[in-house]
Protein backbone atom coordinates (compact mmCIF):
# COMPACT_ATOMS: atom_id res chain seq x y z
CA UNK A 1 0.00 0.00 0.00
CA UNK A 2 1.43 3.52 -1.20
CA UNK A 3 0.16 6.49 0.88
CA UNK A 4 0.15 9.87 0.01
CA UNK A 5 0.78 10.90 3.47
CA UNK A 6 3.31 9.75 6.29
CA UNK A 7 0.53 10.66 9.08
CA UNK A 8 -2.02 8.77 6.78
CA UNK A 9 0.32 5.69 7.03
CA UNK A 10 1.35 5.74 10.48
CA UNK A 11 -2.14 5.70 11.24
CA UNK A 12 -2.91 3.04 9.32
CA UNK A 13 0.05 1.14 10.94
CA UNK A 14 -0.66 1.50 14.52
CA UNK A 15 -4.51 0.61 13.90
CA UNK A 16 -3.50 -2.50 12.12
CA UNK A 17 -2.01 -3.76 14.89
CA UNK A 18 -5.11 -4.49 16.42
CA UNK A 19 -6.45 -8.17 16.22
CA UNK A 20 -8.85 -8.78 12.90
CA UNK A 21 -8.02 -5.30 11.89
CA UNK A 22 -6.41 -5.64 8.53
CA UNK A 23 -4.71 -2.77 6.45
CA UNK A 24 -7.21 -1.88 4.24
CA UNK A 25 -9.78 -2.11 6.85
CA UNK A 26 -7.66 0.18 9.25
CA UNK A 27 -7.37 2.21 6.05
CA UNK A 28 -11.24 2.37 5.73
CA UNK A 29 -11.72 3.30 9.79
CA UNK A 30 -8.86 5.98 9.37
CA UNK A 31 -10.34 7.57 6.76
CA UNK A 32 -13.92 7.38 8.72
CA UNK A 33 -12.44 9.19 11.65
CA UNK A 34 -10.90 11.86 8.84
CA UNK A 35 -14.40 12.49 8.04
CA UNK A 36 -16.23 13.25 11.63
CA UNK A 37 -15.74 15.97 13.61
CA UNK A 38 -12.35 16.26 15.42
CA UNK A 39 -13.73 15.89 18.62
CA UNK A 40 -14.77 11.97 18.04
CA UNK A 41 -11.04 11.17 17.50
CA UNK A 42 -10.06 12.84 20.63
CA UNK A 43 -12.68 11.31 22.28
CA UNK A 44 -11.58 8.01 21.02
CA UNK A 45 -7.99 8.40 21.42
CA UNK A 46 -8.80 10.21 25.39
CA UNK A 47 -11.05 6.83 26.46
CA UNK A 48 -8.19 4.50 25.75
CA UNK A 49 -5.24 5.86 26.78
CA UNK A 50 -7.23 6.76 30.18
CA UNK A 51 -8.66 3.39 30.23
CA UNK A 52 -4.84 1.97 29.86
CA UNK A 53 -3.06 3.97 32.14
CA UNK A 54 -5.80 4.28 34.91
CA UNK A 55 -7.39 0.76 34.56
CA UNK A 56 -7.05 -1.68 37.92
CA UNK A 57 -7.50 -5.51 38.32
CA UNK A 58 -9.56 -6.06 41.84
CA UNK A 59 -6.99 -7.19 44.60
CA UNK A 60 -9.65 -9.87 44.54
CA UNK A 61 -11.10 -11.39 41.36
CA UNK A 62 -8.85 -9.93 39.38
CA UNK A 63 -11.90 -8.57 37.43
CA UNK A 64 -11.29 -5.14 35.46
CA UNK A 65 -12.22 -2.07 38.18
CA UNK A 66 -12.15 1.31 38.53
CA UNK A 67 -11.45 0.21 42.67
CA UNK A 68 -8.91 -1.76 44.27
CA UNK A 69 -11.81 -4.41 45.19
CA UNK A 70 -14.70 -4.56 42.27
CA UNK A 71 -18.48 -3.95 42.63
CA UNK A 72 -19.14 -7.81 42.44
CA UNK A 73 -16.69 -8.60 45.34
CA UNK A 74 -17.48 -5.99 47.57
CA UNK A 75 -20.95 -6.42 47.19
CA UNK A 76 -22.32 -7.79 50.55
CA UNK A 77 -25.59 -9.55 48.76
CA UNK A 78 -23.46 -12.11 47.12
CA UNK A 79 -22.24 -14.88 48.50
CA UNK A 80 -18.15 -15.39 49.31
CA UNK A 81 -18.90 -19.12 49.32
CA UNK A 82 -19.13 -20.33 45.59
CA UNK A 83 -17.01 -18.59 43.28
CA UNK A 84 -16.84 -18.99 39.77
CA UNK A 85 -13.57 -19.40 37.70
CA UNK A 86 -13.63 -18.09 34.41
CA UNK A 87 -10.32 -17.46 31.99
CA UNK A 88 -11.75 -13.73 30.73
CA UNK A 89 -13.38 -10.51 31.85
CA UNK A 90 -16.13 -11.40 29.00
CA UNK A 91 -17.10 -14.59 30.74
CA UNK A 92 -17.94 -12.44 34.02
CA UNK A 93 -20.11 -10.10 31.71
CA UNK A 94 -22.15 -12.97 30.24
CA UNK A 95 -22.38 -14.83 33.22
CA UNK A 96 -23.90 -11.26 34.82
CA UNK A 97 -25.84 -10.95 31.92
CA UNK A 98 -27.85 -14.34 32.56
CA UNK A 99 -28.81 -12.69 36.71
CA UNK A 100 -28.61 -16.62 37.59
CA UNK A 101 -26.01 -16.43 39.72
CA UNK A 102 -24.84 -14.89 43.01
CA UNK A 103 -21.56 -15.78 44.08
CA UNK A 104 -18.24 -13.90 43.36
CA UNK A 105 -15.77 -14.74 40.64
CA UNK A 106 -11.85 -15.54 39.78
CA UNK A 107 -10.60 -14.50 36.50
CA UNK A 108 -7.78 -16.84 35.53
CA UNK A 109 -6.34 -14.67 32.86
CA UNK A 110 -6.49 -17.34 30.32
CA UNK A 111 -6.04 -21.00 30.90
CA UNK A 112 -3.16 -23.36 30.19
CA UNK A 113 -1.65 -23.67 26.42
CA UNK A 114 2.09 -25.23 26.42
CA UNK A 115 1.16 -24.33 22.79
CA UNK A 116 1.22 -20.40 23.02
CA UNK A 117 3.82 -20.14 26.10
CA UNK A 118 0.87 -20.21 29.03
CA UNK A 119 2.09 -22.14 31.52
CA UNK A 120 0.19 -22.25 34.67
CA UNK A 121 2.58 -19.61 36.28
CA UNK A 122 0.81 -16.63 34.00
CA UNK A 123 -2.63 -17.45 35.59
CA UNK A 124 -3.72 -15.98 38.43
CA UNK A 125 -4.17 -19.51 40.24
CA UNK A 126 -1.73 -19.33 43.03
CA UNK A 127 -4.27 -16.47 44.30
CA UNK A 128 -7.29 -18.80 43.77
CA UNK A 129 -5.37 -21.27 45.91
CA UNK A 130 -5.09 -19.09 48.54
CA UNK A 131 -8.63 -17.42 48.25
CA UNK A 132 -9.80 -21.37 48.79
CA UNK A 133 -7.08 -21.19 52.06
CA UNK A 134 -8.45 -19.28 53.59
CA UNK A 135 -11.55 -21.30 54.40
CA UNK A 136 -14.49 -18.99 53.68
CA UNK A 137 -14.98 -20.77 50.02
CA UNK A 138 -17.68 -23.74 49.92
CA UNK A 139 -17.66 -24.37 46.31
CA UNK A 140 -16.13 -23.31 43.33
CA UNK A 141 -17.32 -23.48 39.96
CA UNK A 142 -14.80 -24.04 37.11
CA UNK A 143 -16.39 -22.20 33.98
CA UNK A 144 -13.53 -22.50 31.28
CA UNK A 145 -14.05 -23.29 27.74
CA UNK A 146 -14.46 -26.78 26.43
CA UNK A 147 -11.50 -27.45 24.72
CA UNK A 148 -8.28 -29.33 25.52
CA UNK A 149 -6.39 -26.64 27.05
CA UNK A 150 -9.72 -25.92 29.42
CA UNK A 151 -9.66 -29.07 30.74
CA UNK A 152 -6.08 -29.32 31.49
CA UNK A 153 -6.77 -26.23 33.58
CA UNK A 154 -9.44 -27.47 35.03
CA UNK A 155 -7.46 -30.44 36.15
CA UNK A 156 -4.45 -28.59 37.17
CA UNK A 157 -6.78 -26.53 39.93
CA UNK A 158 -8.21 -29.81 40.82
CA UNK A 159 -4.70 -31.09 42.25
CA UNK A 160 -3.61 -27.75 43.24
CA UNK A 161 -6.77 -27.99 45.65
CA UNK A 162 -6.27 -31.66 46.92
CA UNK A 163 -6.73 -31.79 50.47
CA UNK A 164 -8.77 -28.64 51.61
CA UNK A 165 -12.30 -29.25 51.42
CA UNK A 166 -13.77 -27.15 48.76
CA UNK A 167 -16.36 -29.04 46.52
CA UNK A 168 -15.32 -28.56 42.75
CA UNK A 169 -18.10 -28.87 40.11
CA UNK A 170 -18.17 -27.55 36.45
CA UNK A 171 -20.70 -25.61 34.53
CA UNK A 172 -22.91 -28.31 32.26
CA UNK A 173 -22.25 -28.89 28.36
CA UNK A 174 -24.87 -30.01 26.51
CA UNK A 175 -27.72 -28.27 23.74
CA UNK A 176 -28.04 -25.05 23.97
CA UNK A 177 -32.00 -23.84 24.87
CA UNK A 178 -34.03 -24.32 22.11
CA UNK A 179 -31.78 -25.94 19.67
CA UNK A 180 -32.95 -28.68 17.44
CA UNK A 181 -31.23 -31.73 17.79
CA UNK A 182 -30.37 -32.94 14.78
CA UNK A 183 -28.01 -29.72 14.30
CA UNK A 184 -26.24 -30.39 17.09
CA UNK A 185 -22.40 -31.03 16.68
CA UNK A 186 -21.61 -34.57 17.59
CA UNK A 187 -19.02 -33.79 20.42
CA UNK A 188 -22.03 -31.82 22.32
CA UNK A 189 -24.53 -34.18 21.70
CA UNK A 190 -22.52 -36.94 23.10
CA UNK A 191 -21.78 -34.60 26.28
CA UNK A 192 -25.02 -33.93 27.05
CA UNK A 193 -25.78 -37.51 26.92
CA UNK A 194 -23.37 -38.38 29.22
CA UNK A 195 -24.53 -35.94 31.66
CA UNK A 196 -27.92 -36.30 31.52
CA UNK A 197 -29.79 -35.15 34.79
CA UNK A 198 -32.73 -37.15 36.03
CA UNK A 199 -35.85 -35.87 34.66
CA UNK A 200 -37.64 -34.95 37.82
CA UNK A 201 -35.00 -32.47 38.33
CA UNK A 202 -35.60 -30.81 35.43
CA UNK A 203 -39.38 -30.37 35.91
CA UNK A 204 -38.34 -28.46 39.18
CA UNK A 205 -36.64 -25.29 37.00
CA UNK A 206 -39.76 -24.86 34.62
CA UNK B 1 -23.22 -5.05 28.21
CA UNK B 2 -23.01 -4.85 31.62
CA UNK B 3 -19.21 -3.47 32.42
CA UNK B 4 -17.49 -3.64 36.04
CA UNK B 5 -15.58 -0.47 35.19
CA UNK B 6 -16.86 3.08 33.70
CA UNK B 7 -13.46 3.51 32.13
CA UNK B 8 -13.47 0.67 30.34
CA UNK B 9 -17.30 1.30 29.20
CA UNK B 10 -16.13 4.36 27.81
CA UNK B 11 -13.85 3.03 25.88
CA UNK B 12 -15.62 0.06 24.27
CA UNK B 13 -18.65 2.99 23.83
CA UNK B 14 -15.84 4.86 21.94
CA UNK B 15 -14.85 2.16 19.78
CA UNK B 16 -18.25 0.80 18.79
CA UNK B 17 -19.00 4.30 17.29
CA UNK B 18 -16.34 3.03 14.02
CA UNK B 19 -17.96 1.30 11.17
CA UNK B 20 -18.35 -1.58 11.17
CA UNK B 21 -17.08 -2.68 14.98
CA UNK B 22 -20.28 -4.05 17.13
CA UNK B 23 -19.79 -3.66 20.63
CA UNK B 24 -18.39 -7.13 21.05
CA UNK B 25 -15.86 -6.56 18.74
CA UNK B 26 -15.14 -3.33 20.59
CA UNK B 27 -14.56 -5.19 24.05
CA UNK B 28 -12.26 -7.86 22.41
CA UNK B 29 -9.95 -4.85 20.95
CA UNK B 30 -9.98 -2.96 23.84
CA UNK B 31 -9.10 -6.12 26.07
CA UNK B 32 -5.96 -6.66 23.53
CA UNK B 33 -4.80 -3.26 24.17
CA UNK B 34 -4.54 -3.86 27.29
CA UNK B 35 -2.66 -6.85 27.44
CA UNK B 36 -0.34 -5.27 25.32
CA UNK B 37 2.58 -2.42 26.85
CA UNK B 38 1.08 0.78 27.51
CA UNK B 39 3.30 2.60 24.62
CA UNK B 40 1.05 0.69 21.56
CA UNK B 41 -1.85 2.31 23.14
CA UNK B 42 0.08 5.75 23.56
CA UNK B 43 1.22 5.34 19.33
CA UNK B 44 -2.39 4.09 18.42
CA UNK B 45 -3.95 7.62 20.15
CA UNK B 46 -0.89 9.19 19.07
CA UNK B 47 -1.19 8.73 15.54
CA UNK B 48 -4.84 8.96 15.67
CA UNK B 49 -4.72 12.49 16.62
CA UNK B 50 -1.88 13.55 15.09
CA UNK B 51 -3.36 12.55 11.54
CA UNK B 52 -6.79 14.62 12.21
CA UNK B 53 -5.51 17.65 13.75
CA UNK B 54 -2.83 18.23 11.29
CA UNK B 55 -4.13 16.55 7.80
CA UNK B 56 -3.57 18.56 4.54
CA UNK B 57 -5.87 17.72 1.60
CA UNK B 58 -4.00 18.87 -1.92
CA UNK B 59 -5.32 22.23 -2.50
CA UNK B 60 -5.02 21.10 -6.30
CA UNK B 61 -6.57 17.58 -6.79
CA UNK B 62 -7.88 16.98 -3.15
CA UNK B 63 -5.89 14.07 -2.40
CA UNK B 64 -4.84 13.45 1.00
CA UNK B 65 -1.47 15.02 1.99
CA UNK B 66 1.27 16.10 4.40
CA UNK B 67 1.72 19.56 2.07
CA UNK B 68 -0.21 22.11 0.46
CA UNK B 69 0.47 20.46 -2.72
CA UNK B 70 0.64 16.71 -2.99
CA UNK B 71 3.15 14.90 -4.10
CA UNK B 72 1.77 13.23 -7.21
CA UNK B 73 0.65 17.16 -8.43
CA UNK B 74 4.08 18.65 -7.76
CA UNK B 75 5.91 15.48 -9.41
CA UNK B 76 7.20 17.30 -13.05
CA UNK B 77 7.37 13.82 -14.79
CA UNK B 78 3.62 13.27 -14.46
CA UNK B 79 1.04 15.04 -17.19
CA UNK B 80 -0.88 17.51 -16.10
CA UNK B 81 -3.13 17.28 -19.77
CA UNK B 82 -4.32 13.82 -18.50
CA UNK B 83 -6.58 14.15 -15.15
CA UNK B 84 -8.45 10.66 -13.69
CA UNK B 85 -11.39 11.43 -11.64
CA UNK B 86 -11.94 8.96 -8.62
CA UNK B 87 -14.25 9.25 -5.62
CA UNK B 88 -11.95 8.23 -2.77
CA UNK B 89 -8.38 8.76 -2.04
CA UNK B 90 -8.39 4.42 -1.89
CA UNK B 91 -8.93 4.96 -5.28
CA UNK B 92 -5.67 6.88 -5.83
CA UNK B 93 -4.13 4.28 -3.97
CA UNK B 94 -5.40 1.53 -6.27
CA UNK B 95 -4.79 3.48 -9.70
CA UNK B 96 -1.37 4.22 -8.54
CA UNK B 97 -0.77 0.32 -7.47
CA UNK B 98 -0.92 -0.42 -11.26
CA UNK B 99 2.12 1.65 -12.24
CA UNK B 100 -0.17 1.95 -15.49
CA UNK B 101 -1.09 6.12 -14.80
CA UNK B 102 1.31 9.19 -15.53
CA UNK B 103 -1.18 11.33 -15.37
CA UNK B 104 -3.00 13.69 -12.37
CA UNK B 105 -5.87 12.95 -10.02
CA UNK B 106 -9.22 14.93 -9.14
CA UNK B 107 -10.78 13.07 -5.60
CA UNK B 108 -14.29 14.23 -5.79
CA UNK B 109 -15.00 13.03 -2.12
CA UNK B 110 -18.11 10.63 -3.12
CA UNK B 111 -20.76 10.32 -5.40
CA UNK B 112 -24.01 12.29 -5.79
CA UNK B 113 -26.56 9.96 -3.57
CA UNK B 114 -29.70 11.75 -3.43
CA UNK B 115 -30.03 9.04 -0.98
CA UNK B 116 -27.78 9.90 1.08
CA UNK B 117 -27.78 13.33 1.42
CA UNK B 118 -24.78 13.61 -1.21
CA UNK B 119 -25.44 16.37 -3.80
CA UNK B 120 -22.94 18.13 -6.06
CA UNK B 121 -22.58 20.83 -3.71
CA UNK B 122 -20.64 17.90 -1.55
CA UNK B 123 -18.32 16.88 -3.84
CA UNK B 124 -15.28 18.82 -5.57
CA UNK B 125 -17.37 19.17 -9.02
CA UNK B 126 -17.30 22.59 -8.67
CA UNK B 127 -12.85 22.82 -8.35
CA UNK B 128 -12.66 20.13 -11.47
CA UNK B 129 -14.77 22.62 -13.39
CA UNK B 130 -12.59 25.07 -12.89
CA UNK B 131 -9.05 23.15 -13.57
CA UNK B 132 -10.32 22.31 -16.84
CA UNK B 133 -11.69 26.05 -17.43
CA UNK B 134 -7.85 27.24 -17.02
CA UNK B 135 -6.97 25.35 -20.31
CA UNK B 136 -4.33 22.71 -19.34
CA UNK B 137 -6.46 19.58 -18.67
CA UNK B 138 -6.46 17.80 -22.24
CA UNK B 139 -8.22 14.30 -21.34
CA UNK B 140 -10.78 13.65 -18.02
CA UNK B 141 -10.52 9.85 -17.53
CA UNK B 142 -13.84 8.85 -15.40
CA UNK B 143 -13.03 6.42 -13.25
CA UNK B 144 -15.91 6.53 -10.70
CA UNK B 145 -17.67 3.15 -9.50
CA UNK B 146 -20.10 1.44 -11.83
CA UNK B 147 -23.66 2.27 -9.74
CA UNK B 148 -26.35 4.34 -10.27
CA UNK B 149 -24.50 6.93 -8.37
CA UNK B 150 -21.48 6.51 -9.99
CA UNK B 151 -22.94 6.74 -13.67
CA UNK B 152 -25.42 9.89 -12.01
CA UNK B 153 -22.08 11.29 -11.21
CA UNK B 154 -20.17 11.01 -14.51
CA UNK B 155 -23.28 12.38 -16.65
CA UNK B 156 -23.15 15.32 -14.17
CA UNK B 157 -19.61 15.88 -14.66
CA UNK B 158 -19.89 15.46 -18.56
CA UNK B 159 -22.74 18.14 -18.67
CA UNK B 160 -21.36 20.64 -16.64
CA UNK B 161 -18.41 20.35 -18.83
CA UNK B 162 -20.01 20.95 -21.82
CA UNK B 163 -18.67 23.92 -24.10
CA UNK B 164 -15.16 23.00 -22.98
CA UNK B 165 -12.57 21.48 -25.15
CA UNK B 166 -11.99 18.19 -22.79
CA UNK B 167 -12.00 15.03 -24.01
CA UNK B 168 -13.95 12.48 -21.45
CA UNK B 169 -13.69 8.93 -21.23
CA UNK B 170 -14.46 6.50 -18.88
CA UNK B 171 -12.54 3.41 -17.82
CA UNK B 172 -13.40 -0.06 -19.17
CA UNK B 173 -15.65 -2.21 -17.51
CA UNK B 174 -15.33 -6.04 -18.38
CA UNK B 175 -14.26 -9.56 -17.60
CA UNK B 176 -11.26 -9.01 -14.70
CA UNK B 177 -8.33 -10.50 -16.08
CA UNK B 178 -8.10 -14.01 -15.88
CA UNK B 179 -11.10 -14.66 -14.86
CA UNK B 180 -13.46 -17.40 -16.48
CA UNK B 181 -16.56 -16.27 -18.67
CA UNK B 182 -18.98 -18.63 -17.09
CA UNK B 183 -18.16 -17.25 -13.43
CA UNK B 184 -18.58 -13.26 -14.51
CA UNK B 185 -22.11 -11.11 -13.42
CA UNK B 186 -24.28 -10.83 -16.28
CA UNK B 187 -24.53 -7.36 -16.18
CA UNK B 188 -20.13 -7.13 -16.20
CA UNK B 189 -20.24 -9.45 -19.14
CA UNK B 190 -22.91 -8.01 -20.83
CA UNK B 191 -21.08 -4.31 -20.74
CA UNK B 192 -17.59 -6.21 -21.79
CA UNK B 193 -19.74 -7.31 -25.00
CA UNK B 194 -20.96 -3.84 -25.59
CA UNK B 195 -17.23 -2.19 -25.13
CA UNK B 196 -15.46 -4.65 -27.26
CA UNK B 197 -12.07 -3.43 -28.68
CA UNK B 198 -11.02 -3.98 -32.20
CA UNK B 199 -9.03 -7.12 -32.06
CA UNK B 200 -6.08 -5.69 -33.54
CA UNK B 201 -5.79 -3.23 -30.74
CA UNK B 202 -5.74 -5.75 -28.33
CA UNK B 203 -3.14 -7.58 -29.67
CA UNK B 204 -0.58 -4.87 -29.39
CA UNK B 205 -0.99 -4.77 -25.50
CA UNK B 206 0.65 -8.23 -25.55
ZN1 LIG C 1 -13.48 -8.46 42.41
ZN1 LIG D 1 -2.62 16.73 -5.45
Amino acid sequence: MEFSSKLLEQAVDQMSQLPGIGRRTALRLVLHLLRQPEHQTEQLSQSLTNLRSHIIFCEQCHNISDTPVCEICSNPNRSSELICVVEDIRDVMAIEATGQFKGKYHVLGGKISPMDGVGPGELKIQSLVERVRQGEVKELILALSATMEGDTTNFYIYRQLEGTEVDISTIARGIPVGDELEYADEVTLGRSLQDRIPFESSLKRN
